[in-house]
């Protein structure tokens, strides 16, 4: 499988949110975090960056 | 190796832009495209979602 984790972007340092994250998609205030089980998170930020070899989402809260 | 392939949305369906894609990373005015290879496309936009069981990554540009 090739799911990665995803972190939320903090001033220090990043923050792991979920794991195992299969898909990630628009909402209307933010993103949907879904993982490989089928959990969800909303968040109200937007996906800043991705590393998938390093199996790593970042995602950045709104201002 | 986990790469995907990123799309960029088109109004029909989507078009295929970058074959392993490794990172995003964010730009002054869009985002940087790279492939497990070093090559680099930059994209006035961000990314869409992304369905990594599917090794898909949805770019939109910006309006």
């Amino acid at each position: 499988m090739c799911e990665a984790n995803a972190y939320l972007m903090k001033e220090k340092e990043p923050a792991l949110i979920m794991e195992s994250v299969d898909r990630i998609e628009p909402e209307e205030d933010g993103i949907c975090i879904v993982n490989i089980f089928g959990d969800q998170k909303l968040i109200k930020g937007f996906i800043h960056s991705v590393s998938l070899v390093d199996h790593k989402i970042f995602i950045q809260e709104n201002a």
